[in-house]
């Protein structure tokens, strides 16, 4: 099978009907009608074999993953994820592997009814590069800079479930189903992405760790935290732990995608009709504060010190 | 220096005043804004180390290809790009190196006015994917399925430069500054391509070589060609050539990023005219033909077979 055959598999295996897709794929690019009135918004993720996914990840779940991590993204700014983009480099071209990693890009695609447009491929290290593009309104869209002290701090779902998984296959142990699936197909949160429009007053999905992922969040606010651990909403899986190990799991493990968010506390009553009106629990973990840097707390009220901060590329690989 | 440090370097080098964009680098995702009436164009394209560029190639002609490969679709397709994301994998994180690849990816970007939105970053084996996105008029695409029997065959520029400039690098020969340009920084065609708009009746751009991207256009229209060889564009580099071998580069090199385009014969004056009015050189190289496949020809008339079709990704990996 050579480069154009591979293309024409993966135009045969994605293709759907779409009435904005001009020109899909096999020509030199894409074109697609953006609704008048509506804001492009556009994002790009990158997953490395032995980096993002373990060695030797289904296939179906690398192909999930790859988009599901895009659309939350999505999620994370309220926007509605409408068309996509495939980059894969594949040491060999084996066809039994695309056709499992297709099958699960394209249960989340139509899931949340994404076309794929278009893309590229080549021969190198396995590595996906997915690029999603949707629609928003412009003034409901949620950013990360826009917290303010005194907003109560919510995540969604539970976190450290993916982080404990890869413990366990690290360590050659044996994982529950549902702690797999959330390492290996993780669902974004659109629905709730898009419940919170109006309700909170900044957003962003957790990839690397809650620890990292909402310090950025902060400092693009110009904020700091407090961060009741107990109040982390986590798992059965997670909650046999003792309470060091859950936490750390929890804010520094990474790959939760779920949302992290805050709510000013006068759309507090929003926010509890939101989640009675849609089936993700919400939990409220702590609150914005003035003074910048993240402090947690038991339940003791007592601080506690996380040993990591959550995941960095090139972190250890610095010379600077 | 961490993953958000790299961030910070990027959205510092890049930075430009764009009133169309709405949201940048720096959230979970960018906010654009497509003008009404405008349909939106977009490409990826992914280059690997060792692949796309010999290793030891320098960051800024690798940030400049990485790029321009993407906007040579944008050409092909008559769109004006706009905007632009990057996804960068490095094996380590080498601060100069990063400089030097943005001030290549920025001096293309200046030139053709388009701006990065946004991105991402992580470790693993050296490897760049750049997604571009521009603006067309719908009823001005070139697209490739729209050939007909009888039109004029033509390229841009001259074709081979790339390809020579690879192999004389492999056999550890000098090269010529003109034609290490052509391999590393190769201009697209976008003033081409633009002028293109209503002379052309499909168009495709060369970067896996004359033989097979014609092919491709050819498969998609349901035609044939015949190309005269002897027509076919050569720099001072390639005439120096046995025929055999500079027909063998221009065929099947890679890497020119030229546009090749068929063109109604009644519409040969106003290409005359295009030709005039731009400085890029406009060569008529053949005809499309009915009859399916591709015929080469030298100047007797006598047909030339080529010994191979061109570069495609995973051809000596098939074990189908």
């Amino acid at each position: 099978m050579a480069e154009d055959d591979l293309i024409s598999l993966i135009a045969e295996s994605t293709n759907r009907a779409a009435s904005d897709v001009l020109i899909g794929i096999g020509d030199d690019a894409a074109v697609i009608d953006v609704p008048p009135g509506k804001s492009l918004v556009t994002c790009t993720d990158t997953l490395v074999a032995g980096v993002h996914f373990p060695d030797g990840a289904p296939a179906h779940s690398i192909g999930f993953k790859s988009l599901a991590v895009n659309l939350s993204d999505m999620a994370a700014m309220a926007a509605k994820p409408r068309w996509a983009q495939l980059s894969l480099t594949l040491p060999t071209m084996d066809e039994p592997w695309v056709r499992d990693f297709l099958a699960g890009f394209m249960v989340l695609a139509d899931r949340y009814n994404v076309i794929l447009v278009g893309g590229d491929t080549c021969a190198g290290p396995l590595s996906i590069t997915v690029q999603a593009m949707g629609l928003a309104d412009r003034d409901k869209l949620l950013t990360r800079g826009t917290a303010k002290a005194g907003d109560l701090l919510a995540v969604s779902g539970e976190l450290g479930d993916a982080a404990l998984a890869l413990m366990l296959l690290r360590g050659g142990q044996s994982v529950h189903s549902q702690l797999l699936q959330r390492l290996h197909e993780p669902e974004p949160r659109l629905r709730v992405g898009s419940a919170l429009a109006g309700i909170a007053s900044s957003c962003i999905d957790i990839s690397d760790g809650l620890a990292l992922d909402l310090e950025r969040l902060l400092r693009s606010s110009g904020c700091g935290a407090r961060v009741d651990l107990e109040k982390l909403p986590a798992s059965k899986h997670l909650e046999k732990l003792p309470d060091a190990q859950r936490w750390e799991l929890q804010m520094t493990g990474g790959d939760d995608y779920e949302l992290c968010f805050s709510v000013p506390p006068k759309r507090l009553p929003l926010l509890e009709n939101m989640i009675r009106t849609t089936a993700v629990p919400v939990s409220i973990i702590g609150e914005v504060t003035a003074s910048a840097g993240i402090n947690c707390y038991d339940e003791n009220g007592t601080v506690i010190q996380l040993r990591s901060s959550g995941y960095q590329h090139f972190e250890n690989t610095d010379a600077s």
